[in-house]
């Protein structure tokens, strides 16, 4: 179980919200989850999450997160913090995944709000106490109101922020002044961990002084998004401008093809397929590209690699 | 295991969605359950709709919710149908469900799509219809956007219908000019039900030509709104007048005390344990109400009695 | 000027949102104006509502506005009440525009709240007063949430309803437990309109006692949205299926070419070019059909056609 | 006549939305106007917006829009570009004041797309293309999806990027995503001017390489935004962050009394008239704070103008 505990220093850097390799069947695929592991950490990414939205999480069966779970603590095996996602819409069955996490040696939890019931601030609030009481390692908020319709507002996290196991927040709101009001919050709290999801504003955001990102593309390609990090970590310009550069045009081509609400999660785990990290097979109800899609997009991928290559990364 | 089919006579008339009464540990409450279940039963209604928003599903385990399958299958004994509500954001899950359901006795399974992903018709399509070769018994579509983002548009209806297990659909968007869409695209498929959630649009919609209502309040009147239903049915304007009155009353008192977002949950749930047919307990992340609002409610649950009263209900 | 006044019988019946007939310049097709304006009388309509969403009123110039303001009060000359638009985002320009109604002899105002700031009931409640204050003849709210972003709250209409030039409401949210709402809270107020914008729920809710519809189709067949409303008026069911059944068809085919989210307007004027009753011409930011488009249309309203021809309306 | 052009340098750095100083009667207080110029420029603003939102330009007449055009330009004199804001419901009135802005010596239009109809991009597109071609000076485009309910996607910007006249755009949407892809999108054309409009986003996106920000704050602090907007140009990280701890003490105190969804409105205006730089006369439908709002207001812009005072601005 983690030795890690909250007023120790935050997670930084790089933490990809990990793709679920799966098979035809449905079933994890452990070989790629093997190979997929050792890519990030190799790529020098700074903590792995597993069963985010980018993970699929909604759409395996219980048994499925519970195995991604075991064989990801299992291979990582401490060399960088293991997150876990476990929002749920059930408290209960949320309580039961994170324990397993707790047990499997995982560093740390990572919860969107219950994302069915329209409820309030103090709902909320409740039910994260509720929670962070039951579990018995750290937890992350994760504000996503794209996919939960709920927005955890400033003053919740604040309010929330006070129990001993909440150790930061995941902002995947991409909403700019909403982060901002969070650095600013936590100003004098250094060991509140805020990053932010959306790969396009992890640069800015790390230079006016948050911790990093959960940048999905670094599925793909790690240490772009170490480099643009560390560029950003570091002030240092011209590299902050040239990895921008690779990170946007992979948000521009990569993302964005065949015009679905799901382009960036189709994009993503095929772009990934064509680099034998994975199959291009996905949970209900997200189903893979039409073979125009695919060949579109392989001619994409390409322009990146060179791109990538240009720049040594 | 189920003997109606497709192509026979819609189910027709007043469906409540059943609040799931619950112990203070979260566990089901069976007395209530057993109680409850007279209650509607001998109150007329047409069917038995379990686990819906209503019925807190989300907030419930697995365990809890097979357990409500099996105890309302067995007590309802085919007295009338049994719907089982099994939407859930993994496929393998609301299978597995199913099966249960189908098992136990149910008559029907009720889908709201998959509430997390935001995707295409055509995602939303190859679910339901991935859903629908799985199973073994008849399947109805539940439009709920307020909960899920999604909205189950016609032409998916339509393409959806032909599917030989798909046999109805239930809308809870309020939103009139979809469900006279509806109404008009299955004019010449009165095997195809159609019935709205809000309560308050039964009547009007019925009148129009649709099957009923799935009405919450039937949890505790139900045979009001079985009188409204068949008054609407009858085309008895006065009757439609006078119950109608009270189905408003009912709306505008219960299911507003406190302001919240959850408050006709609520509402319902406490007003129904002054009754005796459940506890005021909830599944996270609902909570009860202060004893300020309760007795608010108490007050106006009072005046509500005293109006059926005086209307022989 | 007008000498109706509140408290005595309350508008029914079919009003059209009149379409504003223009020229390729962009100034107002008087001679169009006129002959559609006996179109509406003829087609036996309860009165004319210019001004309105479906008249363009935000594309049109403030001399168009009073133009056609002018030019329908001396054509109309009394046959019928002329409800005149006069939503603005200036109060001022609102008050202005209600005067030079007022003084042409319309009949009522309607107004949609301030469509830009975002405010609270309380500003809009405001608002309202303030205008209602300043003008001379009665008012209709309008509410208009896909256009406006605000909703008029039922506890807002309740309040305003006190004031003496405040008659009644045109509701074009088309969500159906809102309406129903405000019939249950001006149930005793039978001189207080209560109308539907769109025309697919304009039977239903007259026949729960409603007072009729802003029906943007009655622009083209105002017999038969006439002859809709008397039969829900008259509860003659067999009437009302046959009818609605045509509302369906023009709602499914004429308001849905080219998938555009102004397709029903465009739609509207252009069936009506093809009668006509007026130009294919709109103001910015709409435009016209591509010829593709109008082709599909016109063979569309060939069917439409021929449909109300069967049924001699 | 504005001899500035496209092509040559772009405007950069803190171009306040200027507040519409008013008298009780609704009148323009032209007095304060003439203060609160002086007090822009002797802060050292880089242009002055007039009629944009925070100036409330939708709550005011005509006749008053086109008196502060004649003032400001008057009084401003060429020190500063000058920027009007021409959005509007109607093409046509937009391009009449467009022409008077021209008039009167503005520097540029900015334009948000029309705000009541729902619109596709393609007629965004022409919309936008039939305003340039219609006026003579040069225009930035203004993303404002909270309140126009429209987004001005990157491709129809980088499409209406190419007209002559089109020189730049203010977003206000605080998306962080969508203003990362206008940068990249832009990254080579210098000349086209990208601005935030949430002055808490500043810092960061100028950081980025972006030209500065629409700063409603600027009204009441120039000095404190042009000195943030400065050290994020020299990217000088010790004063990044104590003026953005500025910055973000103004948002959280004076942006957020009475939680109104005009509060940041209300707030900035009153706290304005504490310095005697107008009255706390808003245009309807905004209306003043109660007294209790005031005070709370007046101490904490006490508090804010301390701290300041400590950090020399």
């Amino acid at each position: 179980m983690s030795s890690f505990s909250k007023k120790n220093s935050p997670l930084k850097g790089i933490v990809p919200p990990m793709i679920t390799p799966l098979n035809q069947d449905g079933s994890l695929d452990t070989e790629s989850t093997a190979k997929l592991i050792e890519h990030l950490i190799s790529g020098g990414v700074h903590g792995i999450f597993i069963l985010g939205t980018t993970g699929e999480f909604t759409g395996l069966s219980y048994d499925v997160r519970r195995e991604l779970i075991f064989e990801t603590c299992n291979r990582v095996a401490g060399r960088v913090p293991v997150l876990v996602g476990i929002a749920d819409v059930s408290l209960e069955e949320s309580i039961k995944l994170g324990a397993y996490a707790a047990e499997a040696g995982a560093y740390a939890l990572v919860v969107a709000p219950p994302f069915y019931m329209n409820i309030d601030q103090q709902e909320m609030c409740a039910y994260y106490e509720q929670l962070a009481d039951a579990i018995t390692i750290p937890m992350y908020l994760y504000n996503m109101p794209s996919h939960t319709k709920l927005t955890i507002e400033l003053d919740t996290v604040i309010k929330l922020s006070a129990h001993e196991r909440i150790i930061g927040l995941k902002d995947s709101s991409a909403h700019g002044v909403y982060f901002q009001s969070l650095c600013h919050a936590f100003r004098d709290h250094e060991d509140f961990m805020l990053m932010v999801g959306p790969e396009e504003m992890m640069a800015e955001t790390v230079l006016m002084g948050s911790h990093g990102g959960v940048a999905g593309g670094a599925n793909l390609y790690p240490q772009l998004y170490v480099a643009l990090y560390e560029a950003a970590a570091n002030r240092d310009f011209e590299k902050i401008k040239k990895y921008q550069y690779c990170v946007m045009e992979i948000s521009r081509n990569i993302y964005q093809v065949g015009g679905f609400k799901s382009s960036y999660m189709k994009g993503l785990k095929t772009a990934m397929s064509f680099a034998g990290l994975c199959q291009a097979v996905f949970a209900p109800p997200l189903y893979p590209f039409s073979s125009g899609d695919v060949e579109e997009l392989r001619s994409r991928v390409e322009k990146i690699d060179a791109l990538l290559k240009e720049n040594q990364l």
